[in-house]
């Protein structure tokens, strides 16, 4: 698995492209669908054998799949702590899934925007990403995977409820869609804290950079469906879809607003971060993606240039501490990292 | 006297040229005299005729005294508060100078090294500055001026205590000797704390950017003698530079040992300062000091070039508020300073 793994630390993620409608603001775009066996217990309450029974199912089925011909599947049982955290880093499983140690593994397609996670919380999670904003997109993808898989497998299902999921926020569709997006202005002026206080009551949640339970870094919020039960997967989607081009066009009046009226103030923020991701010799991933922020903000406002879209979206990945020892081959202090992130960075943004 | 100031405002005083010994670290040197006449109240005590008596009669003195031929007068009471706050920052009058209302001016030599005020605290202050580390220079210039003075004036003196003064800290001899210190890696390791503490019975202060009671700034410090009564002049010099040098020899060998062994948290730090002050929009004076004090160290570690002490020093100066607004030719708003402050720095250090 090493050289499949070495691979894609030097290969970018097709979601990470920079392309698509609104990818000034919106990175990507995705779709997570969640699925447990019939007749086997759910992972919580299963037995190593009903684990081993689910895995195999769901493998065997994925690996059947024609959408999925050429993906890898890697057994998160016999990979080390660093592979482990390169693949979270790279958004393709979950903290939980990592910490559990019940037989498991994900499966992978090369472009990496669609990955299945086996026993995580779920028998199965699908998740189909793409860069920018085109939820409709991943959830076709999503949808048609699924329903090959459907052909395979059985589904814990409810006439009353819909599908069944471990958390009752998934029970019904079992899907979630989210964004991660970035809204520097929004943040910047406050407002944000408005604008999330009133969609609370909506069932739309916002969340930080590594989800659920995340501190908001860089000014990169997720935001995704709490609500599920007693919708339809379209239903949830034109709920969704409005509420994310709010936040774009709320984005946009806002960056037109500070340019008129406080343009000093947001010109040194960016020429600030530029000063310092061009000389810094010592960052940390957390400052990294503040100042990164600011960057990507000057870039979208014509003030930097020679730094495309893509480049950004790589950076946010690469610069994190699992990647940065994948790249050196070892394990680094705290230390090293950020002084290797720092050279990185320089590297990247070409300031050398 | 516009013209006086305007010329004043475009110039570098001597005493900032950067030039003279250990002059990466000691900024300047200093020597302050002060005298009061004899049978005249001091001038917290003075009536409004004696004030205009001790006025007219050192004025008359100063004007009279070859050393002092070429120099321009200043009626303090004319000045507007722009102009009094330049002469501050140019260290030419103090604070107390400013704020009170007797009858009061002070003389400057072109060059701003020599100036003395009148009817401050004290009937009349002798302040002599030279670059670099040279106290025996400045006293020895402030003895020739004094002698000078003493033909035409005549002393509060007792033949028990020495020369009188208005603040007891000063009764002996008057003189004080400083120097303006730059400290940075001392200041980082936290060893000058040690330094300071075990200073304090040794009769040697440490002050802070602007003098008694004013706040270290860019790891700025003055540094001066406490002590008079019961000294020589001499005595009291003997006893200072041993002082600053054992300062200059720590803060030459903290720079030894850190680029040892905390190089790149050196580098980060410097680097870091050129590349927010090439880039900075808005700028308080107080970080540009210690953004300056970073870079300073820089140039004095190799690792910035192109920026002689001079620049440095001038920066120092002609970055504080009431420059900034003399060379604007305005009063200011804080915004405005720190953003035309911001624009100056990226100038002078050839940013743009």
């Amino acid at each position: 698995m090493t050289s499949v793994i070495d691979k894609m630390c030097q290969q970018t993620a097709g979601w990470l492209s920079g392309e698509g409608v609104d990818s000034d603001i919106v990175i990507s775009s995705r779709t997570r669908l969640a699925r447990n066996l019939q007749n086997i217990s759910f992972v919580d309450r299963a037995t190593e054998d009903e684990h081993r029974e689910s895995l195999s199912k769901v493998l065997n089925a994925v690996q059947d799949n024609e959408f999925l011909n050429d993906g890898f599947y890697f057994d998160i049982s016999i990979l080390d702590d660093l592979d482990r955290q390169f693949f979270l880093e790279r958004r393709l499983i979950s903290t939980d899934f990592i910490e559990k140690d019940n037989p498991r593994g994900f499966f992978v397609t090369p472009n990496e925007e669609t990955s299945i996670m086996i026993n995580e919380e779920d028998h199965f999670r699908i998740q189909k990403l793409c860069s920018g904003f085109n939820l409709e997109e991943t959830w076709h993808y999503v949808h048609q995977v699924y329903e090959e898989l459907s052909r395979d497998l059985t589904f814990a299902f409810s006439e009353r409820f819909g599908y069944l999921t471990a958390c009752p926020t998934n029970v019904g569709t079992g899907v979630r869609f989210s964004v991660f997006i970035h809204l520097p202005v929004l943040t910047f002026t406050k407002e944000i804290e408005k604008v999330f206080a009133e969609m609370i009551p909506t069932g739309i949640a916002v969340r930080g950079f590594y989800g659920e339970g995340s501190k908001v870094i860089g000014n990169f919020f997720q935001i995704s469906n709490q609500f599920t039960l007693g919708w339809t997967e379209q239903g949830i989607l034109d709920r969704v879809i409005p509420f994310i081009k709010r936040f774009v066009s709320l984005e946009r009046d806002a960056r037109d607003r500070v340019m008129n009226d406080d343009r000093i103030i947001i010109e040194d923020k960016i020429y600030r971060a530029l000063g310092i991701l061009a000389n810094v010799r010592i960052l940390s991933s957390i400052e990294f993606l503040d100042l990164l922020s600011a960057l990507r903000l000057g870039a979208d406002l014509d003030m930097v240039n020679n730094i495309n879209r893509k480049s950004f979206n790589e950076l946010i990945v690469f610069t994190q501490p699992a990647h940065i020892q994948k790249i050196e081959g070892r394990k680094l202090t705290e230390r090293e990292r950020d002084t290797i992130r720092a050279r990185l960075v320089r590297e990247k943004l070409h300031f050398n």
